[in-house]
């Protein structure tokens, strides 16, 4: 069966959430990288969390907890002008290099971006990118409040685009977004910019690649 | 109301899993430390997601899962003899100092555990212990094969104990297992060995505690 839509995750994915670590530096000097990677992991473990106990607040708010937590566990001073720095910087994450010219190549796919970004964080990002215009749908779990990787997540995806699950292929640097995807149905191919092992979830990608330019190969 | 039962989370919370440190350091010269602290995380990761996927597998091979994973992101060599090695050290973990004088105090409780390890890997670890005797009911999510923290598994507890909810006091050092015990009701006192902030989940703990020495007030 022929792909009819590429769908791809954002963070991590298309933009580097770990461009933050500038701004975190500049303000916490020797503690921007150990702030960058905390952040994103208790970003991540949030969002599970909360889909697991049914307490689900956007991921704007769960970005923010998480930078919360991770500078008291770092036993940094915490002001509320910093986190809203820093929290700025989620609205200009790093567009990864090879973007743009993937879309372009890619352009006679619907393409599409689905995301665990609540809107008021997912557009502005996209929007300031400059890749608004590639794609046909930016799909938020917030619309049904359930986040990725539960299976209802990738079923709004499903339903949004009226295709089959097989005629969807979907792309994420994350190993866990990938076997979520992957155990929904959806085609996977898994961007793996760090170079890490599959996960040991028996449910491996159909696909890897380096990174994105790699799927030029579904044109 | 009185607290009629105290439910103890294992890992972490009794038994210290970062005991198979030494023999990792062992297998591995140099990198018993990363191993341990990496295999933790992991095994952790991969509950909460064959939770929130639904792929439910038992807790010991979740175990062995992450542990091949850390090895080969840690890019180590991984033979079989050596995953067996150390899984096996999951059956001898080190149980806190306090517990067994802990126990002894609140021996007029019911005093029960509550555990995401199957019983192949709970039952032993307790027996070794010498701490068998002390325990009404070994509770395994493995019985209704959901894990901690979906709120079933807490309702599991509750439903073996055949008490109401306020009438429990749960105890784990794990932030996020204290949180899913608070979102479903019961009382929770918060073993923070490590010295970390109170999870930024809007589900603070009843108490906070040092070590397992403090619940004696609760006598």
């Amino acid at each position: 069966m022929t792909i009819q839509a590429l769908v791809f995750d954002v963070y991590g994915t298309l933009f580097d959430v770990h461009s933050v670590k500038e701004q975190a530096e500049a303000l916490y000097p020797d503690h921007g990288e150990a702030i960058s990677k905390r952040w994103r992991e208790k970003q991540l473990e949030y969002s599970f969390l909360r889909q697991l106990n049914g307490q689900y607040v956007p991921f704007s708010q769960v970005t923010q907890d998480a930078l919360r937590y991770t500078l008291l566990e770092l036993k940094l001073h915490v002001t509320e002008e910093q986190i809203t720095t820093l929290m700025e910087t989620y609205l200009t994450l790093d567009v990864y290099p090879e973007v743009s010219s993937v879309l372009e190549t890619m352009a006679d796919k619907r393409l599409v971006v689905f995301s665990n970004g609540s809107h008021d964080m997912l557009d502005p990002l996209i929007e300031q990118s400059g890749l608004a215009d590639r794609f046909e749908h930016l799909v938020s779990v917030d619309d049904i409040k359930q986040y990725k990787p539960a299976p209802a997540s990738y079923m709004h995806a499903l339903n949004t685009l009226g295709l089959k699950r097989e005629e969807i292929l979907f792309m994420s640097s994350n190993g866990w977004d990938i076997t979520g995807a992957k155990s929904f149905g959806f085609k996977t191919a898994w961007i793996n910019r760090n170079g890490l092992p599959v996960e040991e979830l028996n449910l491996d990608p159909d696909r890897i690649y380096d990174d994105l330019t790699g799927i030029t190969e579904w044109q």
